[in-house]
Protein backbone atom coordinates (compact mmCIF):
# COMPACT_ATOMS: atom_id res chain seq x y z
CA UNK A 1 0.00 0.00 0.00
CA UNK A 2 2.94 1.93 0.58
CA UNK A 3 5.83 2.43 -0.84
CA UNK A 4 9.08 1.79 -0.06
CA UNK A 5 12.24 3.97 1.42
CA UNK A 6 14.66 4.38 -1.05
CA UNK A 7 18.42 5.96 -0.82
CA UNK A 8 20.40 5.52 -3.51
CA UNK A 9 24.16 7.05 -3.38
CA UNK A 10 25.15 9.19 -6.39
CA UNK A 11 26.57 7.21 -9.32
CA UNK A 12 29.76 8.84 -9.76
CA UNK A 13 30.48 7.45 -6.31
CA UNK A 14 31.97 4.45 -7.89
CA UNK A 15 34.66 6.16 -9.61
CA UNK A 16 35.82 7.56 -6.16
CA UNK A 17 36.59 4.30 -4.87
CA UNK A 18 39.61 2.28 -5.41
CA UNK A 19 38.99 -0.88 -4.16
CA UNK A 20 36.18 -2.85 -1.86
CA UNK A 21 38.02 -2.17 1.57
CA UNK A 22 40.05 0.57 0.78
CA UNK A 23 42.69 1.84 3.73
CA UNK A 24 43.33 5.43 4.89
CA UNK A 25 46.05 5.24 7.04
CA UNK A 26 45.84 8.65 9.14
CA UNK A 27 43.01 10.98 9.32
CA UNK A 28 43.56 13.40 7.42
CA UNK A 29 43.56 10.87 4.47
CA UNK A 30 40.18 10.09 6.11
CA UNK A 31 39.30 13.77 6.02
CA UNK A 32 40.79 14.22 2.43
CA UNK A 33 38.71 11.52 1.22
CA UNK A 34 35.20 13.16 2.62
CA UNK A 35 36.09 16.44 1.02
CA UNK A 36 36.58 14.92 -1.95
CA UNK A 37 33.12 13.81 -1.98
CA UNK A 38 31.95 16.85 -0.95
CA UNK A 39 33.58 18.44 -3.92
CA UNK A 40 32.23 16.13 -6.10
CA UNK A 41 28.89 16.38 -4.99
CA UNK A 42 28.74 20.17 -5.48
CA UNK A 43 30.68 19.74 -9.05
CA UNK A 44 28.08 16.74 -10.38
CA UNK A 45 24.67 18.76 -9.03
CA UNK A 46 23.92 15.72 -6.89
CA UNK A 47 23.17 17.82 -3.48
CA UNK A 48 25.12 19.95 -1.01
CA UNK A 49 28.49 20.60 -0.02
CA UNK A 50 28.48 17.89 2.53
CA UNK A 51 30.92 14.45 3.04
CA UNK A 52 31.18 11.70 5.16
CA UNK A 53 32.07 7.93 5.75
CA UNK A 54 32.21 5.66 8.25
CA UNK A 55 35.60 3.98 8.56
CA UNK A 56 37.44 1.11 11.41
CA UNK A 57 38.95 3.56 13.82
CA UNK A 58 42.01 1.59 13.84
CA UNK A 59 42.91 0.37 10.53
CA UNK A 60 40.66 2.90 8.53
CA UNK A 61 39.47 1.09 6.61
CA UNK A 62 36.16 1.98 4.41
CA UNK A 63 33.11 0.63 5.64
CA UNK A 64 30.40 3.04 4.02
CA UNK A 65 30.72 6.60 2.41
CA UNK A 66 27.70 9.42 2.19
CA UNK A 67 27.22 12.91 0.66
CA UNK A 68 24.49 15.20 0.85
CA UNK A 69 20.89 13.67 -1.45
CA UNK A 70 18.33 15.55 0.74
CA UNK A 71 16.85 17.33 -2.58
CA UNK A 72 17.66 14.85 -5.36
CA UNK A 73 16.29 11.97 -2.43
CA UNK A 74 13.21 13.56 -1.54
CA UNK A 75 14.18 13.15 2.22
CA UNK A 76 15.36 15.76 4.83
CA UNK A 77 17.16 13.59 6.49
CA UNK A 78 19.48 12.25 3.82
CA UNK A 79 22.76 14.60 4.93
CA UNK A 80 26.03 12.87 4.04
CA UNK A 81 26.45 11.52 8.07
CA UNK A 82 23.03 9.85 7.80
CA UNK A 83 23.36 8.30 4.44
CA UNK A 84 26.78 6.50 5.70
CA UNK A 85 25.74 5.87 8.97
CA UNK A 86 22.70 3.93 6.92
CA UNK A 87 24.32 2.44 4.19
CA UNK A 88 27.42 1.17 7.41
CA UNK A 89 24.66 -0.30 9.03
CA UNK A 90 22.88 -2.09 6.31
CA UNK A 91 25.94 -3.30 4.68
CA UNK A 92 27.29 -4.44 8.94
CA UNK A 93 23.50 -5.83 9.09
CA UNK A 94 22.99 -4.47 12.26
CA UNK A 95 21.50 -1.57 13.55
CA UNK A 96 24.17 -1.23 16.11
CA UNK A 97 27.89 0.03 14.87
CA UNK A 98 29.25 -0.79 18.73
CA UNK A 99 27.84 -4.70 17.80
CA UNK A 100 30.84 -7.68 19.49
CA UNK A 101 31.67 -8.65 15.94
CA UNK A 102 32.53 -5.24 14.93
CA UNK A 103 35.73 -2.92 15.30
CA UNK A 104 35.32 0.30 16.71
CA UNK A 105 33.90 2.21 14.07
CA UNK A 106 34.10 5.76 13.57
CA UNK A 107 32.48 8.40 11.51
CA UNK A 108 34.40 11.14 9.44
CA UNK A 109 32.59 14.22 8.36
CA UNK A 110 33.39 17.65 5.91
CA UNK A 111 31.37 20.07 8.39
CA UNK A 112 30.25 19.52 11.99
CA UNK A 113 26.61 17.64 12.27
CA UNK A 114 23.88 19.73 12.44
CA UNK A 115 21.51 18.68 15.43
CA UNK A 116 19.74 16.27 13.29
CA UNK A 117 22.93 14.23 12.31
CA UNK A 118 23.86 14.76 16.09
CA UNK A 119 20.92 13.07 17.65
CA UNK A 120 22.06 9.99 14.24
CA UNK A 121 25.06 10.20 16.07
CA UNK A 122 23.82 9.07 19.43
CA UNK A 123 22.28 6.78 18.72
CA UNK A 124 24.23 5.12 15.74
CA UNK A 125 26.79 2.62 17.97
CA UNK A 126 29.51 4.77 16.28
CA UNK A 127 32.70 5.25 18.81
CA UNK A 128 34.77 8.38 17.56
CA UNK A 129 33.56 11.83 15.58
CA UNK A 130 36.17 13.05 13.27
CA UNK A 131 34.89 16.63 12.38
CA UNK A 132 36.37 19.18 9.48
CA UNK A 133 34.56 22.42 9.14
CA UNK A 134 33.18 24.16 12.62
CA UNK A 135 29.15 24.83 12.80
CA UNK A 136 30.10 28.46 12.54
CA UNK A 137 32.11 27.72 9.42
CA UNK A 138 28.95 25.95 7.73
CA UNK A 139 26.77 28.91 8.62
CA UNK A 140 29.13 31.89 7.90
CA UNK A 141 30.32 30.35 4.55
CA UNK A 142 26.95 28.88 3.19
CA UNK A 143 23.94 30.08 4.51
CA UNK A 144 23.23 26.44 5.75
CA UNK A 145 22.37 26.44 9.53
CA UNK A 146 22.32 23.76 11.98
CA UNK A 147 20.22 23.99 14.45
CA UNK A 148 20.29 23.82 18.02
CA UNK A 149 22.99 22.07 18.37
CA UNK A 150 24.24 21.93 22.36
CA UNK A 151 27.22 24.80 23.29
CA UNK A 152 28.28 21.78 24.68
CA UNK A 153 27.80 19.35 22.34
CA UNK A 154 31.72 17.83 22.46
CA UNK A 155 31.23 17.35 25.97
CA UNK A 156 27.56 15.33 25.53
CA UNK A 157 29.35 13.18 23.25
CA UNK A 158 31.79 12.19 25.46
CA UNK A 159 30.82 11.80 28.57
CA UNK A 160 26.91 10.20 28.60
CA UNK A 161 26.59 6.85 30.94
CA UNK A 162 25.17 5.03 30.72
CA UNK A 163 25.92 5.01 27.18
CA UNK A 164 29.59 5.13 25.88
CA UNK A 165 31.34 7.74 25.16
CA UNK A 166 31.77 8.95 21.61
CA UNK A 167 35.19 10.85 21.74
CA UNK A 168 35.31 13.81 19.32
CA UNK A 169 38.62 15.74 16.95
CA UNK A 170 37.92 18.43 15.48
CA UNK A 171 39.20 20.44 13.07
CA UNK A 172 40.80 18.07 10.97
CA UNK A 173 42.03 19.65 6.93
CA UNK A 174 39.75 22.42 8.14
CA UNK A 175 40.70 25.06 5.96
CA UNK A 176 40.36 22.46 3.50
CA UNK A 177 36.73 21.62 4.53
CA UNK A 178 36.02 25.20 4.48
CA UNK A 179 37.04 25.78 0.56
CA UNK A 180 34.58 23.34 -0.61
CA UNK A 181 31.59 25.55 1.53
CA UNK A 182 33.72 28.47 0.12
CA UNK A 183 33.20 27.73 -3.54
CA UNK A 184 29.82 26.65 -3.19
CA UNK A 185 27.89 29.55 -1.70
CA UNK A 186 30.05 31.32 -4.90
CA UNK A 187 28.62 29.35 -7.19
CA UNK A 188 25.11 29.58 -6.29
CA UNK A 189 24.55 26.44 -4.94
CA UNK A 190 21.11 25.93 -3.51
CA UNK A 191 20.59 26.35 0.50
CA UNK A 192 18.03 24.58 0.92
CA UNK A 193 16.71 25.07 4.46
CA UNK A 194 12.79 24.81 4.71
CA UNK A 195 12.65 28.47 4.70
CA UNK A 196 13.84 28.88 1.75
CA UNK A 197 12.17 27.04 -0.88
CA UNK B 1 29.39 -0.64 -5.73
CA UNK B 2 27.41 -0.09 -2.78
CA UNK B 3 23.63 -1.24 -1.95
CA UNK B 4 20.75 1.11 -1.77
CA UNK B 5 19.32 2.24 2.12
CA UNK B 6 15.92 0.23 1.83
CA UNK B 7 13.01 0.95 4.62
CA UNK B 8 10.12 -0.67 4.26
CA UNK B 9 7.15 -0.56 6.35
CA UNK B 10 5.82 -4.40 7.74
CA UNK B 11 3.43 -6.28 6.19
CA UNK B 12 0.61 -6.05 8.78
CA UNK B 13 0.07 -2.44 8.49
CA UNK B 14 -1.70 -2.26 5.33
CA UNK B 15 -4.39 -3.82 7.36
CA UNK B 16 -4.93 -0.51 9.68
CA UNK B 17 -5.42 1.13 6.35
CA UNK B 18 -9.19 1.67 5.38
CA UNK B 19 -8.58 3.74 1.99
CA UNK B 20 -5.80 5.01 0.37
CA UNK B 21 -6.85 8.89 1.68
CA UNK B 22 -8.50 7.92 5.24
CA UNK B 23 -9.21 11.01 7.27
CA UNK B 24 -9.45 11.17 11.08
CA UNK B 25 -10.88 14.09 11.73
CA UNK B 26 -10.39 14.71 15.52
CA UNK B 27 -6.78 14.79 16.97
CA UNK B 28 -7.79 11.87 19.90
CA UNK B 29 -8.69 10.24 15.98
CA UNK B 30 -5.09 10.78 15.06
CA UNK B 31 -3.39 9.74 18.23
CA UNK B 32 -5.90 6.77 18.43
CA UNK B 33 -4.82 5.38 14.95
CA UNK B 34 -0.63 5.66 15.97
CA UNK B 35 -1.01 4.04 18.95
CA UNK B 36 -2.89 1.55 17.51
CA UNK B 37 0.01 1.37 15.27
CA UNK B 38 2.52 0.83 18.27
CA UNK B 39 0.23 -2.09 19.60
CA UNK B 40 0.56 -3.86 16.47
CA UNK B 41 4.24 -3.58 16.37
CA UNK B 42 4.65 -5.35 19.84
CA UNK B 43 2.01 -7.65 18.96
CA UNK B 44 3.81 -8.72 15.40
CA UNK B 45 7.27 -8.22 17.15
CA UNK B 46 8.42 -5.26 14.19
CA UNK B 47 9.58 -3.33 16.27
CA UNK B 48 9.83 -0.79 19.24
CA UNK B 49 6.42 0.38 21.25
CA UNK B 50 6.18 3.47 18.78
CA UNK B 51 3.94 4.89 16.13
CA UNK B 52 3.53 7.96 14.41
CA UNK B 53 1.70 9.47 11.20
CA UNK B 54 1.81 12.66 9.09
CA UNK B 55 -1.63 14.18 8.60
CA UNK B 56 -2.99 17.32 6.66
CA UNK B 57 -3.50 19.07 9.73
CA UNK B 58 -6.94 20.72 8.89
CA UNK B 59 -8.61 17.81 7.28
CA UNK B 60 -6.85 15.00 8.89
CA UNK B 61 -5.94 13.08 5.70
CA UNK B 62 -3.48 10.45 6.19
CA UNK B 63 -0.72 11.14 4.20
CA UNK B 64 1.89 8.48 5.77
CA UNK B 65 2.51 6.15 8.75
CA UNK B 66 5.39 4.97 10.35
CA UNK B 67 6.62 2.49 12.92
CA UNK B 68 9.58 1.77 15.02
CA UNK B 69 11.46 -0.50 13.03
CA UNK B 70 15.12 0.19 14.20
CA UNK B 71 16.00 -3.84 14.51
CA UNK B 72 14.28 -5.62 11.43
CA UNK B 73 15.45 -2.93 9.21
CA UNK B 74 19.31 -2.66 10.24
CA UNK B 75 18.58 0.88 11.00
CA UNK B 76 19.42 2.83 14.13
CA UNK B 77 17.61 5.99 12.37
CA UNK B 78 14.74 4.20 11.67
CA UNK B 79 12.29 5.39 14.34
CA UNK B 80 8.27 5.61 14.19
CA UNK B 81 8.83 9.40 13.40
CA UNK B 82 11.40 9.52 10.83
CA UNK B 83 9.52 6.88 9.25
CA UNK B 84 6.58 8.76 8.73
CA UNK B 85 8.59 11.52 7.58
CA UNK B 86 10.32 10.30 4.92
CA UNK B 87 7.71 8.19 3.70
CA UNK B 88 5.83 11.59 3.30
CA UNK B 89 8.56 13.18 1.65
CA UNK B 90 8.54 10.40 -0.63
CA UNK B 91 5.02 10.20 -1.66
CA UNK B 92 4.99 13.81 -1.93
CA UNK B 93 7.82 14.24 -4.35
CA UNK B 94 9.81 16.42 -1.81
CA UNK B 95 12.51 17.55 1.10
CA UNK B 96 10.19 19.90 1.67
CA UNK B 97 7.02 19.09 3.48
CA UNK B 98 5.87 22.69 3.57
CA UNK B 99 6.53 23.12 -0.09
CA UNK B 100 3.83 25.81 -1.64
CA UNK B 101 1.95 22.48 -3.44
CA UNK B 102 1.10 21.25 -0.07
CA UNK B 103 -1.13 22.31 2.75
CA UNK B 104 -0.21 22.30 6.20
CA UNK B 105 1.21 19.18 7.31
CA UNK B 106 1.05 17.73 10.92
CA UNK B 107 3.15 14.22 12.69
CA UNK B 108 1.11 12.64 14.96
CA UNK B 109 3.62 10.60 17.68
CA UNK B 110 2.36 8.23 20.64
CA UNK B 111 5.48 9.48 22.15
CA UNK B 112 7.92 12.63 22.53
CA UNK B 113 10.67 12.46 20.12
CA UNK B 114 13.79 11.66 21.17
CA UNK B 115 16.94 13.83 20.13
CA UNK B 116 17.27 12.00 16.98
CA UNK B 117 13.18 12.52 15.85
CA UNK B 118 13.65 15.93 17.39
CA UNK B 119 16.47 16.98 14.24
CA UNK B 120 14.02 14.98 12.19
CA UNK B 121 11.38 17.14 12.52
CA UNK B 122 13.88 20.61 12.58
CA UNK B 123 14.20 19.93 8.52
CA UNK B 124 11.29 18.26 7.68
CA UNK B 125 8.83 21.08 6.87
CA UNK B 126 6.39 19.91 9.38
CA UNK B 127 4.17 22.50 10.92
CA UNK B 128 2.27 21.14 13.97
CA UNK B 129 3.63 18.55 16.54
CA UNK B 130 0.95 16.18 18.26
CA UNK B 131 2.50 14.16 21.33
CA UNK B 132 0.49 11.40 23.93
CA UNK B 133 3.34 10.21 25.80
CA UNK B 134 6.69 12.39 27.36
CA UNK B 135 10.11 11.90 27.80
CA UNK B 136 9.34 11.33 31.33
CA UNK B 137 6.90 8.58 30.41
CA UNK B 138 8.62 6.32 27.53
CA UNK B 139 12.21 6.76 30.04
CA UNK B 140 10.18 5.68 33.20
CA UNK B 141 8.31 3.36 31.98
CA UNK B 142 10.34 1.07 29.26
CA UNK B 143 13.89 1.97 29.74
CA UNK B 144 14.12 3.25 26.42
CA UNK B 145 15.99 6.78 26.34
CA UNK B 146 15.11 9.90 24.52
CA UNK B 147 18.77 11.59 24.34
CA UNK B 148 19.82 14.82 25.18
CA UNK B 149 16.64 16.76 24.36
CA UNK B 150 16.78 20.43 25.55
CA UNK B 151 14.38 21.17 28.39
CA UNK B 152 13.22 24.18 26.57
CA UNK B 153 12.12 21.53 23.32
CA UNK B 154 8.58 23.31 22.63
CA UNK B 155 9.95 26.53 23.11
CA UNK B 156 12.69 25.60 20.49
CA UNK B 157 10.36 24.34 17.88
CA UNK B 158 7.52 26.80 18.33
CA UNK B 159 9.99 30.10 17.91
CA UNK B 160 12.83 29.67 15.75
CA UNK B 161 13.74 32.25 12.85
CA UNK B 162 14.41 32.77 10.51
CA UNK B 163 12.42 28.81 10.42
CA UNK B 164 8.76 29.02 10.38
CA UNK B 165 7.44 27.85 13.65
CA UNK B 166 6.45 24.22 14.42
CA UNK B 167 3.32 24.50 17.54
CA UNK B 168 3.27 21.63 19.77
CA UNK B 169 0.43 20.03 21.24
CA UNK B 170 0.85 17.33 23.72
CA UNK B 171 -0.37 15.19 25.89
CA UNK B 172 -2.95 14.07 23.62
CA UNK B 173 -4.36 10.21 24.51
CA UNK B 174 -1.59 10.22 27.06
CA UNK B 175 -2.74 7.77 29.21
CA UNK B 176 -3.49 5.18 26.40
CA UNK B 177 -0.15 6.11 24.55
CA UNK B 178 1.50 5.01 28.33
CA UNK B 179 -0.60 2.18 28.48
CA UNK B 180 1.21 0.46 25.70
CA UNK B 181 4.63 1.50 26.59
CA UNK B 182 4.06 -0.59 29.96
CA UNK B 183 2.80 -3.29 27.97
CA UNK B 184 5.75 -3.61 26.16
CA UNK B 185 8.05 -3.36 29.18
CA UNK B 186 6.19 -6.00 30.99
CA UNK B 187 6.50 -8.16 28.12
CA UNK B 188 9.99 -8.13 28.78
CA UNK B 189 10.30 -6.23 25.01
CA UNK B 190 13.91 -4.99 23.91
CA UNK B 191 15.33 -2.68 25.17
CA UNK B 192 17.98 -1.46 21.92
CA UNK B 193 19.89 0.97 22.98
CA UNK B 194 23.40 0.86 22.02
CA UNK B 195 24.75 0.05 25.19
CA UNK B 196 22.63 -3.08 25.95
CA UNK B 197 23.21 -5.04 22.88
Amino acid sequence: MYPDIILRLPEWLAGELQSPAQRFSTLEERMAFVIRLAERNIQEGTGGPFGAAVFTQETGELIAPGVNIVVASHCSLAHAEAVAIMLAQQICGTFDLSADFLPPLELVTSAQPCIQCYGNIWWSGLQRLIVGASKADVEALTGFQEGPVPENWVETLEHRPPLPPIRVIQNVLREEACAVLRAYAENGGLVYNPDVM
